[in-house]
Formats: structure tokens, C-alpha cells, sequence
């Protein structure tokens, strides 16, 4: 069938043709519930049977704020082939896909709406407890198997080229590592920390380790990431953690899928001081999300660095002292690529909602601010980190350099 | 036609068809010139026309010091493009590609019968005065050109997966980083130098170091590099320049190359020990040839420098300052990938003739001595190294703790 559009009508027609889903007379109720600025996504159920899937397809466009641009159907495919592999070496962290469709650009997947989007429940002040651990398994098992390190060398390649992604990482590219650090029409920012912006554009040294971090990005070509690993790409339950959307995935440097999750906490954590009046609950809160900082590192890097004991497969990871010097590395890498992510989020195109829904301007602009100062921090010193509580230490010296009250 | 090796006949057959090439009735000579352990070498010739070409024909396998595996005919296609790409943006510099045959895995190209290989010219004590300067333009166009910072993005993902090269590069994985550097069976050294071999087998930082710059020639897709730039892949007039055989052409750190270069000057330099008597000469040539290395550098850092002020795409590299900490860190690589390279020739399974050609064994041993004490060297200084003459330096340095004449 030649690519176009489903309605809600024809994409129960679509599910109901494929074995194995529903009853053939099933009745089938389909809602559209996608934004509609990137994909369809059609929810459909089977009330009698309790039963229902997701049906998500690509639109050939982008719509961002007011622009719009064409994009990649490919996109469909990339993402139901990395759902494949990540459910295969993280089973139960992404959603099952059950079906795709190449010309529809279309996936059925397992419908999660038992699950929330894990930055709304951060922002409603919800706890997580097995969150750093799921995802410490999605990103180590997920890392260490597409890697030179645990994946064989010609499987690899052959990865490398069906996940090259050039729109997405395009994308990523000017809106995470470009367009924020000059004064670019892309950017939207509250006009109250115009001038603290500013101040990023002229700081030579920030900028030159952000031009490293990009080269990073453009060229290190270590694992296949999920590539847009913030809280609007997982969905929690307080047992269940899925990480969906992998939409941007590619062959690019470990510690972006890494900074990624820490940058978000730490947004949250920035918002804090308008997204909570009581400084208790505030501080139990924040002291919450460092923990969790600490222990998506930790659960990240013991189980990566245990794959790589038992399961290396190149010669040379074995190399006496050769993986302590990697993970340090791989610490600064994360930091850094924390960091842009951070200030791409107050400076530019896409913002955050935990950051948004602070109404008052003024106290957005102290959280940004908070955000701004700790993502610097996390670039500009990021070569001395040792270990995660380096870390929640950079984000309570920076906060207590705002007046705010100190969090461990 | 389906693939088979061509005979001598067979291949002034193909050749008399293709248009534009030879009169129809011209009387052609064929002549099989190829070593016959990785492709079939025909030189055709038209005498009366004074006219010829090369047919390089890949063969199914790779035959080297007695083993024997098949090897990809994809190479072919690897090294016909590679050639079209590197004669657009370095003219002159390659041999010209007639035409290719996807089929027959086979080229047909410019004869450079009047050229010699350059390491056999190094051995016979001659000089090229514009190899420098030649082979800088070359790396410096072939390298920014291909790389993020001179390449259109999409353009660039899309070489990255034209030049997926697995089979290839494993040969390097294997044979420049990871069997010299343990007592693997693929070795084949001079029994003289067991325990300076040995050494190196227990020298943790020199391995760890190894580790990370085989790490970046797994990882790092900077450029479309030739992939195997010693000077057995370089022929030379006084002159002329032209790179051959870029059938280990992928994406790769620019170092890799630059450090190949480097590496083979220097392996040259250290055999002059057992290849030149005169001490004078001797000391002259040895001058001439870390001349050669440094104006390898800087002409091709000038050039590469150049053309990122001057036509760098990518917005990133117009950061202030951000091409100088890129100069030095690739520096570092490619000093680091020479010193790789120099110890897999006298360690590894290939060695290099000028070496070899040393006839008496404890000669040998010292020339190889040296140029296991250079590529550690090199290796283990290069983060501190500051520009080319640190590199002659390093080399006059070892050169004098061997107790041979200081030759700057």
C-alpha cells in the first residue's frame, strides 16, 4: 500500500487484518492521541477482550513551534528496528513491537497507558525506585552489545550503516550543539535571562569544549544510542520502566545516551525552587533526584563494566588498567553532553515542561538560571569528575552559590 | 559476466572493447605483473601507440605468508571509489580511473610504469623533494574534504555507509593493533629481538595506550581515510606523487593516515643502520629523511588549517580556538597511530622491506631495536608532543641513546 495518512477508521481496518491481535469481530474503538507534529498515534482497544495496541506512523513533516519542515519516513524504520534490538538485549524496558510496515511507515507496539510519562510524574513530585535501576540496564546492555566492546566487529559495521540517520542527527546537531550557543533565530528563551545568555555566547572556553563535544557527536561512532534519552522518552510506573521512541537512534558516543538522563533530572531539579513552595518538601525532593543521579551511574556502569569482564569479545578491552581509563572518560563524556543538554533546553528551540510550567516569569528565569549555571559547570569540569557524587556535589555547590538551601 | 580471474588474453579482450581506450586494431601486449597474493596486475600495452593501461583484477582470497582466507570483492569497489573521490579533490595525485566492472571486481586505470614505489626509492638512498608538499595536499584534501568540518552533513553519513570496509579493517584490527602486542602465532620477528619483543608484550601503559588508539580507529569516523598509507602504496618520480591501493579506504581517525606516512619514513630511517655504511651519508640521509617528516606535517597542517578558516562548512569549527586544540590532539593521533605502525612491521606478520633487506641478522636486530625504541617513543610522548620538530627530536633522541651519531 502506497504511504499515506491512516485515519482513526482505517487504522482499526489495519489492525484487524493482522493475525494474532484481535478477535476477527472483535469491536475495536481507535482514538488518535499523538500531538500531531511528528507521528500519528492511534490507540486501539478491544473493550471486551481488555486488550490494545499502539499504532504509530510517521508523517512525512515536522512541525516545531511554528516551522515546518519535511522528514524522513525512514525514521519509522529506524525506530522499529532499534525497539527490536533494544527489547532484545533489555527485554521488558521497551515496548513489544508486534507489526511494521515499510510503506506505511507505521509500527503496532504494545500499549502502555498504564504507564506515565516520567516527566510529568516528576514534575507531580513522584518517586521512582527502581528507575535508576532499569534504566542503568537499558543503557548498559543496550551500550555494550552494539559496541566494539561486546558486539562482533562485522555485526557492528553492518549496524553502523543501517542506523545512519542523517536527518535526525541533524536535528540533534543545530538544536542541541549549534543554534543555542550563538544567537540564532531558532532559539526561546525567557527574555528575563537575556542576559546570562549572553554571557554563554561570549565565553570562549565554553564554547570551544561544546565544539569538542559536537565533534563528538558528529564522529565517535561507538554504540548504537537511543539518541533522545530525556524523561519524555520513558514512560514509569513506580515497578515498570519503558523507554520508547527511539526514533533518533544512531551510532554515536556512549555518554550522550548517559547525559541525556542525567541532564533531565537535573532540569527538574532546577525547577524545583518554582515547582515546590515548601522548602522541605523542596529539599527532600532534590536530594530524591541526586540520589537518582548518582544511582543511574552506578547501576549503569557496575553492570557495564561487568558485561566487559565476562563478555568482552575484542582482545583489547581485556588490556590490564585499560577499562578504569575508559570509564573515566566515559564520566566526562556524560557530564559533558549532560551539560548542552541542559542549556539547549532553557536556550533553545524545545524547551521543557518541568522548566515551563513554572507560570511566574521571575521564577522561571532563577530556575533557568540554576539550570544554565550547573550545565556550564558540568562541561567546563567535567574532565575532573572521578565518580557520580562528583556530580550531585557540582549541582549543591552551584545551587548554594544561588542562595538556595543546601540539598545533601 | 559473472565473476572469474581473467587470463592475460582474456584481459587484452576486455580491455579492446571498452571505448575511448585503444585503436580497435591496435596490437596489444599483456602482461600478468601482480605479486598474485591479493588481485591480478595486467599491464596492457599498445607499442606502436606508445599506449598503455593497468587492469587490476581483486581475487577472491588474500594469500600472506603461507595462510590463506577469502577476502571480500567488495574491496574493488572500495578502491574505485575511493580513487574517484581522492582524484576529484587531490587532481594528479592518484592514478586515473578508466573504468570499473562491478562484476569482475576489476579496474581498469592509469599505467604509472614510469613512477617507482617509493620505499624501494627510500632504499636505494634517493631523495624526492616534492613528496612533502604532494603528500600533504593530498591528506589535507582527501581528509578535510570527507570530514565533518569540510563535508555537507548528509553527504558525509552517506560516505560513511558507502565505505563500511569490515573485512579490511579487521586485518588491521588485528595485525597493526592487537597480535604484535601479544605472543599471538600470526608474529614474525627476529629471534635477536626476543627480549626487547618481550618487553613490549609487558609494558602495561605502552598496551594500555595501544588499547585507547585502537579504541579510536574502531570508533572514530573523522574522515575517509586511503586506509593503508605506508610508502609500499606511494609511487614517486623526483617529480611525481601518485597514492595507490586504497582498497582499506573507510572512515577512520585522520591520524591513522598521517601517522602511516610518518611511520614509514621513520622505518626507513632507523634501517639506514644496516642499509648505508658511510657515516656521513648516513647522517645525511637520516637529516633528509626527519626533514621529510616535519615538512609531511606542516605541509599538510598548513593546507588542512587553511581550508577550515577558509571553507569549513560546519559552524562549530569557527569556535575561537577550537582548531588549534584540534591540531594538537591530532597530532598526538597521528604520532601515536605511526608508533603503532612502526612496531607491527618488525613484530607482526608484515614487515617492510627496508628492514628486510638488511642481509646479516644481528644488523638487522639493531635497526629493528630502534625502531621498536622510536614507535614506543611515540606512543607513550605523544599527548606532549608540540609541533614536528618534537617528533625529529624524539627520534634524535633514541637515535643517540642507541649510541649512534646524532644525525640533526
Amino acid at each position: 500500500m502506497a504511504y499515506r495518512p491512516l485515519s482513526e477508521q482505517e487504522a482499526v481496518e489495519y489492525v484487524r487484518k493482522l493475525p494474532d491481535l484481535f478477535d476477527r469481530d472483535a469491536a475495536l474503538t481507535s482514538r488518535e492521541i499523538g500531538d500531531g507534529n511528528l507521528n500519528l498515534v492511534f490507540h486501539i482497544r478491544d473493550e471486551r477482550a481488555d486488550k490494545s495496541v499502539i499504532v504509530k506512523q510517521a508523517l512525512p513533516y515536522a512541525r516545531v513551534v511554528g516551522e515546518s519542515w519535511p522528514l524522513t519516513l525512514d525514521r519509522s524504520r529506524i525506530e522499529s528496528e532499534a525497539l527490536r534490538i533494544q527489547q532484545k538485549l533489555a527485554p521488558g524496558l521497551v515496548p513489544l513491537v508486534y507489526h511494521y510496515d515499510s510503506e506505511l511507515a507505521l509500527t503496532v507496539m504494545e500499549d502502555l497507558s498504564d504507564h506515565v510519562i516520567m516527566r510529568q510524574g516528576l514534575i507531580a513530585g513522584n518517586r521512582y525506585p527502581l528507575f535508576a535501576k532499569h534504566i542503568g540496564r537499558f543503557m548498559a546492555h543496550t551500550l555494550f552489545f552494539t559496541s566494539d566492546l561486546g558486539c562482533d566487529p562485522f555485526e557492528k559495521k553492518a549496524l553502523v550503516g543501517k542506523f545512519i540517520n542523517p536527518e535526525l542527527c541533524k536535528i540533534t546537531e543545530d538544536l542541541v550543539f549549534t543554534d543555542p550557543y550563538e544567537d540564532a533565530p531558532t532559539n526561546n528563551f525567557n527574555p528575563l535571562i537575556r542576559r546570562e545568555v549572553e554571557a554563554i555566547w561570549n565565553h570562549a572556553e565554553l564554547k570551544r569544549e561544546i565544539a569538542h563535544l559536537k565533534y563528538g557527536f558528529l564522529t565517535k561512532a561507538e554504540a548504537l544510542l537511543h539518541g533522545d534519552l530525556h524523561t519524555g522518552s520513558i514512560f514509569v510506573t513506580e515497578t515498570s520502566t519503558k523507554v520508547i521512541d527511539p526514533e533518533f537512534a544512531y551510532y554515536g558516543p556512549i555518554g550522550f545516551d548517559i547525559g541525556a538522563v542525567i541532564a533531565n533530572l537535573l532540569l527538574n531539579f532546577a525547577a524545583q525552587s518554582g515547582l515546590q513552595s515548601d522548602p522541605d518538601q523542596r529539599k527532600e525532593y532534590r536530594k530524591y533526584l541526586l540520589e537518582t543521579v548518582e544511582n543511574v551511574w552506578e547501576e549503569f556502569i557496575s553492570q557495564f563494566v561487568q558485561l566487559w569482564h565476562r563478555q568482552a569479545k575484542e582482545r583489547s578491552a581485556h588490556v590490564d588498567g585499560f577499562w578504569q581509563e575508559y570509564v573515566v572518560n566515559l564520566l566526562a563524556d556524560s557530564a559533558g553532553y549532560a551539560g548542552c543538554k541542559m542549556l539547549r533546553r532553557v536556550i533553545g528551540l524545545a524547551g521543557v515542561a518541568d522548566l515551563n510550567s513554572i507560570q511566574d516569569d521571575a521564577a522561571r528565569a532563577d530556575a533557568e538560571r540554576l539550570a544554565l549555571a550547573i550545565g556550564q559547570a558540568l562541561i567546563l569540569e567535567r574532565r575532573s569528575l572521578k565518580g557520580s557524587t562528583d556530580i550531585s556535589d557540582l549541582a549543591c555547590r552551584v545551587t548554594a552559590e544561588f542562595g538556595q538551601e543546601a540539598v545533601l
